[in-house]
Order: C-alpha cells, then structure tokens, then sequence
C-alpha cells in the first residue's frame, strides 16, 4: 500500500509542478493538462493509446501549424491592406519557417518539457519548431481558436513579426538608430540589465536614452533582442524627426 | 438630380438584390456587404483600393484557405483520434482539393454572382473553387471564426466530408447497398422529385425504400448526391444488419 501511495504521490507532485510550469508560460491555468502533456511526448518513448495507435506530440503539430497559419494569415490580410495574394503569401512563409518556429520554440525553452528516451541535446534543430507548433494545438485544444489567437498575438506577432523587416526595407532598428544619432549628432546609449523577476526563462531589460533622456524600454531573452525591440519602439516614437 | 437619383436607386436596389442573394446562402444576414463583394470581384475589372491597389477576390482567396485548412485540420484531429500526422495531412489535402473546392462551388452556384469583364463560359474550372475560399474568407471577416466554423461544418463536411471514403474503404454507399439488396433477396427502389422549394438552387429530393419500406432521405443539387447522401443515412442505420 505504501508503495502504492508513492508512486500516486509523485505522480501528482510532477503533474502539480508541470502544471504550474505551463501556467507560466501560459499566462492562464491550463484547463486540460492532458493536452499538453501530448504536446511534449517524443515518438521515442512509443506510448500508445487504448486502442494501441501511438501518442506523440506529431498530431498536435498537424493541428497546431494549421492554426498558427490561420492567425497568421488573418493578421497579414489585416495588416497589409495594399498588398496582393502572392506578397502575403510571400510574408507568411517568412513568418512561419522553420527557421523563425525553431527560434520561437527556443525562447520558449519549450525543449527542457520533452518526454523521450533521446538525450535531450540529441534533438535536431528542429525539435524546437515542431513543439512549438505541437503547444499551439494544445492550446487550441484547451481554450478554442481566440484564445489562441490571443497566445501567437502575445508570443509571436508583437516581439518578432516586424512588417517592414520582413519587407526587407528595414534589417536593423538599431544600426538604423545609431545611424540616424551619428548623423544629427545626437548621442544615444543602451542601459542593458539581466532581470530574471518571476519568469521561468532568463530575461535581458533594456534602456534606451537619446542625449541622456529614456526615449524607450524592451525586455526579451537575449540582450541584442532586448535592444532590438527597444530600438524599434524609439523609432516608431522618433518616426516623425527620422523621416524628415 | 434626377440622374443621379437614378443611379443611387439603382444602386441600392442592386445591394438590396445581392443583400437578399447572400443571406439565402449564408442563412444568416450579412453585416457587411462590402467584404462579400470584394469575394466577388475578379480582377479583370482591374479595380482600385484608394491607394492606387487592386481590388478584387485573391486576397480573400488567401484568408479562405488558410481559415479552411484550420478548420478541416481540427475536424480530422478529433474525428479519427487514432490517424498519425501523415495520415490527417493526406486527408486534409483530399478534402480541400482543387477539384473538390471546384465542386463546392458549383454547388453553390458562386460564378454567378462574380463581377467581371469576362464572359461569365470564359473562366477556367478553377473559378469555383477560387470563388469557395474567397467566399470563405469574407464569411471570416464579416462574422468571425466560430460563424466560419459553423458555415464550414454545415457546407463542406456535413455534406461531403466521408471519411470512410476517403480512406478509400467505401467508394458509393448506394453500390454497396445494392450489392447488399441483392444478396439478401431484398428489392431497392429510389424515388427521386426535382425540388426548388424556397432555394436559389435547384435540389433533389430522393426516399430510399427497401422492401417497401421507406428507410431514409436525401436532399441535395444533383440526382446522383442525393441518392448517394440518402444511401449513406440507409447504410448507418442498417449497418448492424449488413455488418453481420
């Protein structure tokens, strides 16, 4: 009996800290845990459901890049009333490669919940994007599609979609700002701290002053992210003198 | 002033006429008709937003299709539970085939109300289909996704959406049924009425009686559907009897 009450126990303890751990990253209490444990299941440990057909995180992918395709798409129609069904297209791809899920998955840390017989730095690159997708069909699962929407709106259309990056016509806000400063003679400084606070992930704050006064402020998980996303907000703030 | 009165009555009778039209497809009252023009605009009319961009269906083409492929991903993620990845993305490329969003549109008879310079025989066999996923994507701007969901549900999947077919175990429920009628010394009889009711399309209506008995209904814009829909209700309701 006692042995049997262990293993409950321990159960629930993991289940409790991996519920919390989603809350986080979540920003809500998830409803199903089921859901997201599907989403962190690798192939490699060949669960099976009731009727022996595998359980991995695969289907939640197919669901879960669907969706994002959906918000994605419905943001760019949205966003670029001038611009034609190939641009658009164009701009989702971009948006949506596998390259920029990976990095997505990668901020998110998603790769440390992976459940899987492979030694974690065993994964490929692109186990990140393939989570990440897999976590939105989870949500989506859990919540419905606004929700959802609300969550890629959050995690990845504000910090990292950037029309005019994307467009090509702007590579860098801060060597764009450096540039501009150095021109006008303006002197600008970027007041980087690391800020850990409440989250799970590692977080880098920054400052930005143009002559000595805080024009704006970013936060990410990377230092030049951080800088980046303060550079862009000081643009959009000093648009009206820049494009003069 | 008479003129131009003219025109403006002309006008919004026209709307009034294209008003009525979409609410009888849609079975709800659009909000805004400007969205389910556009869906209707090709671009051989060469129409212009303001600034100086093209107007006309491929960008709601774009919206369409991806809020389509969201919603057939997520019914094929809870309707076949033990499907992998491989298997729900074969199907879903079947189910929003070009050929079969052709037929889809056909169906609802869409080429008719398209706005163009070309001669309405002149389109390709694509149209249709073009004219579905624009028709779907100004459904989404106009109502939102879950109303999208619901329209999806009732106009694709409900009527054409077989799984059992498009695994390719069932070809035609009605040959089945036959076969089935034949070996068990049955006699089968299909009693088919052309049917306008209040539509805007032509219908068919189809009783399925086996031995004299009427066993099921099917309702839909050609013969052949119908039987094939009335055939389908036959087979569930049967199935414990053919099955044996």
């Amino acid at each position: 009996m006692n042995f049997i009450k262990k293993i409950t126990h321990s159960h629930s303890e993991q289940d409790e800290e991996f519920f919390l751990l989603m809350k986080k990253i979540l920003g809500y209490r998830p409803r199903n845990l089921e859901f997201y444990k599907e989403a962190f299941t690798h192939s490699s440990l060949k669960k099976t459901n009731k009727n022996g057909h595998p359980i991995n995180y695969e289907r939640l992918e197919f669901l879960g890049d669907a969706v994002l395709g959906s918000v994605i798409a419905n943001y760019l129609f949205k966003k670029m009333p001038n611009a034609d069904e190939g641009t658009l297209t164009q701009m989702r791809s971009k948006i949506v490669s596998r390259e920029h899920l990976n990095e997505l998955g990668k901020d998110l840390e998603l790769k440390k919940f992976v459940d899987s017989t492979i030694p974690n730095q065993n994964f490929g690159d692109n186990i990140y994007g393939n989570l990440f997708e897999a976590f939105i069909g989870a949500i989506h699962l859990d919540k419905g599609y606004s929700f959802c929407e609300k969550f890629i709106y959050r995690n990845v259309i504000e910090p990292y979609v950037d029309i005019e990056k994307l467009e090509g016509k702007i590579t860098s806000y801060k060597s764009l700002l450096i540039e501009w400063c150095q021109k006008n003679k303006k002197k600008i400084k970027y007041q980087v701290y690391e800020d850990t606070g409440n989250d799970v992930l590692k977080h880098f704050s920054v400052k930005l002053f143009i002559d000595n006064e805080m024009v704006s402020k970013g936060r990410a998980t990377s230092k030049k992210k951080a800088e980046e996303i303060a550079s862009k907000r000081a643009f959009y703030k000093l648009q009206h003198l820049i494009e003069q």
